[in-house]
């Protein structure tokens, strides 16, 4: 059993904007790693968002499931959550300020991975679910270009979310990653945008991380470098 | 007890870029981890070289010890090395010609860790031992600028060595990354070159990374970034 707020990722982000979204870790073994984080799907089929050790699978037609302990995922970051400190929003608050806020209960700890879960109600949501995809695989930056995202006005439910150090580019997303899914588990997403209404926050450092990395021909034939430009995993991922 | 072949890294090459040589990591600790591997000490005093498990301190007076379990290490890269493939050097090699040999039987690998141990004899060795420096530090590229360096005509001796990926640039060294210590274990330190006469190679492929890091100010503070830039990183540790 790995332990609390060690942060376990199934390969490298510059991997998905390589278009290697083959194979993968499966369910079952990445539940044996975190029970809560964000990833993909082989195929790049929608989006995942796990807590309280349930995953589930968000897909490009609005729909979401439960995943089964066989699927597998090219991408995931996960941890045995643990809040190390918990705060509620005070306004209706924009994405913006919600990041601003975790910084301000967050001193000191640019350079470290932060495990961010935030329940309550939210508006204004807007997510993306990347669709599934066929050969020859796209890379995540032209797949991101024609995403189908999806607009709620207001909902209760729950972020899942990672910040990553800048230094971390290509290797993880630098800055905030978040998904989103709906308390009645049907809708959700990739955020590209959220506000609070009202939010309990909590927070937890990752300081180790503990990479996977694929040992297959397509992973080490890629140009990771070059996929791990910052401005491209911004616009797919930001 | 961390599985065979897990790379453990205890904080990030550009930390040291960026001037962070003080506290870090207990050499009991790193044993826990790792038998085998390279790094550098609290002060930046020396070059750390370690196998079968004993760790060895290369300091810039020229002299070699072993290692006392509570000094720390600022940045040090260990794994339990269990070989999984050696040859010989067929005809005397420079360090290219061993770095292309290695290459040759660890195909498709070039987004994996690599291990790497080298027993044998060696010539036209130069090494570097970076002298312990005192506060404000220097960034490592400026410490490096006038390291003491070392020319050995023939030695019998082993090299210690980590081949990381072009993706992990500043998170480790890109590229080779070898440690040399002779087999009376008093000379040593960090490989500007070497040739072989004679050696045997044992490589071993490290798929699971699991980096710690530090989680003090100084740390967090620090534009890691910045320091990743692979120029800087190439002379400094090249």
């Amino acid at each position: 059993m790995t332990d609390n707020n060690t942060l376990y990722q199934y390969s490298v982000l510059s991997a998905l904007m390589a278009g290697l979204y083959d194979g993968g870790i499966s369910i079952e073994e990445i539940k044996s790693k975190g029970d809560f984080g964000v990833g993909t799907f082989e195929e790049l089929d929608g989006e995942m968002i796990a807590f309280d050790g349930e995953f589930y699978q968000m897909r490009s037609d609005g729909s979401a499931r439960r995943v089964s302990d066989s699927s597998t995922s090219p991408f995931a970051a996960v941890t045995f959550f643990k809040e190390e400190k918990s705060f509620n929003t005070l306004c209706r608050s924009n994405k913006l300020q919600l990041q601003e806020l975790i910084l301000e209960h967050t001193p000191d700890q640019n350079n470290n991975f932060i495990a961010i879960r935030m329940d309550g109600e939210f508006e204004d949501i807007i997510v993306r679910t990347v669709p599934k995809q066929s050969k020859p695989y796209k890379g995540l930056a032209e797949v991101t270009n024609n995403q189908p995202t999806f607009r709620f006005d207001r909902l209760v439910g729950t972020v899942v979310g990672i910040r990553s150090p800048e230094f971390s580019q290509g290797i993880s997303v630098a800055g905030h990653h978040w998904h989103f899914i709906s308390e009645d588990r049907k809708r959700g997403g990739h955020i590209i945008d959220i506000s609070a209404i009202q939010a309990v926050v909590r927070v937890a450092t990752m300081k180790d991380i503990h990479i996977r990395l694929p040992i297959d021909k397509h992973f080490n034939k890629a140009d990771l470098l070059k996929h791990s430009a910052s401005e491209a995993i911004k616009k797919a991922e930001g």
